[in-house]
């Protein structure tokens, strides 16, 4: 199943896509797809719904991120070992975690808007994987019974913010639309192996990333059973998962970073594409 | 004004604390204490009504957190002077930024719950800022307006969890129960200076955290300032703004650190008195 929200941000409402492509309402069964909507009861309720049945969505309405009122937006740094080596870092021991300020969240084609004096706005593009069920000292083998379903992240980074305002990264992947988030929460049965996704970025039609998340450092398992021995993952919290080699920043001799109006386009394997445009504040 | 949330953790309900120090219930008037009743407008109307007009809170209620729904909980890192000498660190050139999950927050008088395996559990107390107002690009001299008021927070760490699991400081951070917020908000007309504030912190009786918001490298409004170039603060974001000597981690020739069934005890000029029991997860 490939749930959608789309409408004016804020007050998006809940869809479906079906097989022909076409979005189709769920606003009759449920009210917003939120870590509330997540669990196996309601997404088995969905599911055994006939697409056919659903109003289908007319026009060619914004859409929003896939997921609405995430509560913790996690994100895993460093987590390709070929990305690590572009960055000159060691491998991580551990996940290194980060957060990103759920008020980044946008939707997968809204604009990505550079703050104020930025010159070293970065793309990333990462599998993003959304909790449905409540986990606490969640033991690997036990993992992925936790997730709802996955989408694409672009965790849009700002270099200058993240390494030289002093400690800590948040600062430069917190700016408001640098969480472009979908289209799609695709649901885990229809990703059997999310260890082997291929995906893409492309930066006004030329390639700069390219990956599978069969090269992850720690596989999305593993991730769930360390940060749930750290702290509850709730219903609705999103973890990005790093990011495969290619971003700007690592370009050799010279760093690329985005500037206005360039085209982000990014694909992972059956989560669908994102697009942004690059605009910048005044 | 000395706002209140009571009752059970999810279901908490507003009140005011009167002159006499009795909890006088608002439900008539705001459903919650949220970013949606903290604006200048609402909190207007609230300061309006005669508190011997409102209901008694009868009996003694568990006491939340003083807001509700905390879209961000940012905390800024080594902010007071003496406080980055005893743990070694240079004064910071900006502030240090780093999230802890929203998920952690507790009321004031919530037991604190170390993790299973914990052994290097520590103290902080800190000014709480809490956002009214959206805030962006927002310059010093006017940055006192976005907010609401101020609370304590207890930034309860976990310095191996935050320093020996690679990277960034959030895993340490971010424990459930790690973010004890309130008793009260208290509005910022009842806190003429935030930069003039007594604060302490004892463990099982004895003193161990004497500061004062005076010696704080990044002011409050600095702090807005600054935070606001880099994204959006939203009405019930969440500054929890440094702490002073004193933590568990400083203390010489051996740090010290916290052990089931410990009580710690917060106090700042005007914010009221936080108490917590230690317990641990089996």
């Amino acid at each position: 199943m490939k749930l959608v929200r789309y409408g004016a941000a804020g007050s998006e409402k809940p869809a479906l896509v079906d097989s022909a492509g076409q979005l189709r309402d769920l606003s009759a069964h449920v009210t917003d797809i939120t870590g509330e909507t997540l669990g196996d009861a309601v997404l088995d309720r969905l599911r055994a719904i006939d697409p056919e049945s659903l109003p289908i969505v007319e026009g060619d309405p914004r859409i929003g991120a896939c997921v609405g009122k995430i509560g913790k937006f996690l994100c895993i740094g460093l987590n390709y070992s070929d990305h690590a080596a572009e960055t000159g870092a060691d491998i991580p021991k551990h996940p290194i975690l980060f957060f990103k300020a759920n008020s980044a969240i946008v939707g997968p084609y809204d604009d990505v808007v550079m703050p104020r004096g930025s010159t070293h706005t970065d793309w990333e593009c990462e599998l993003g994987v959304v909790i449905g069920k409540t986990a606490k000292y969640v033991s690997k083998a036990d993992a992925l019974d936790y997730v709802a379903g996955y989408c694409i992240v672009n965790d849009v980074s700002e270099r200058h913010f993240q390494t030289q305002l002093t400690g800590q990264w948040t600062k430069g992947k917190s700016c408001d639309t640098f969480g472009p988030t979908g289209p799609w929460l695709v649901t885990r049965d229809e990703v059997p192996d999310p260890q082997a996704l291929g995906m893409s970025l492309d930066v006004n039609g030329q390639r700069m990333q390219t990956g599978n998340t069969a090269t992850m450092i720690f596989t999305v398992a593993e991730i769930i059973e360390h940060l749930s021995q750290l702290f509850t993952l709730h219903p609705g919290d999103v973890i990005s998962t790093g990011t495969p080699p290619g971003v700007g920043m690592g370009i050799k001799p010279d760093p690329v970073y985005l500037k206005k109006g360039d085209v982000m386009e990014l694909r992972i394997d059956g989560l669908g594409t994102q697009r942004q445009k690059v605009s910048q504040d005044d």
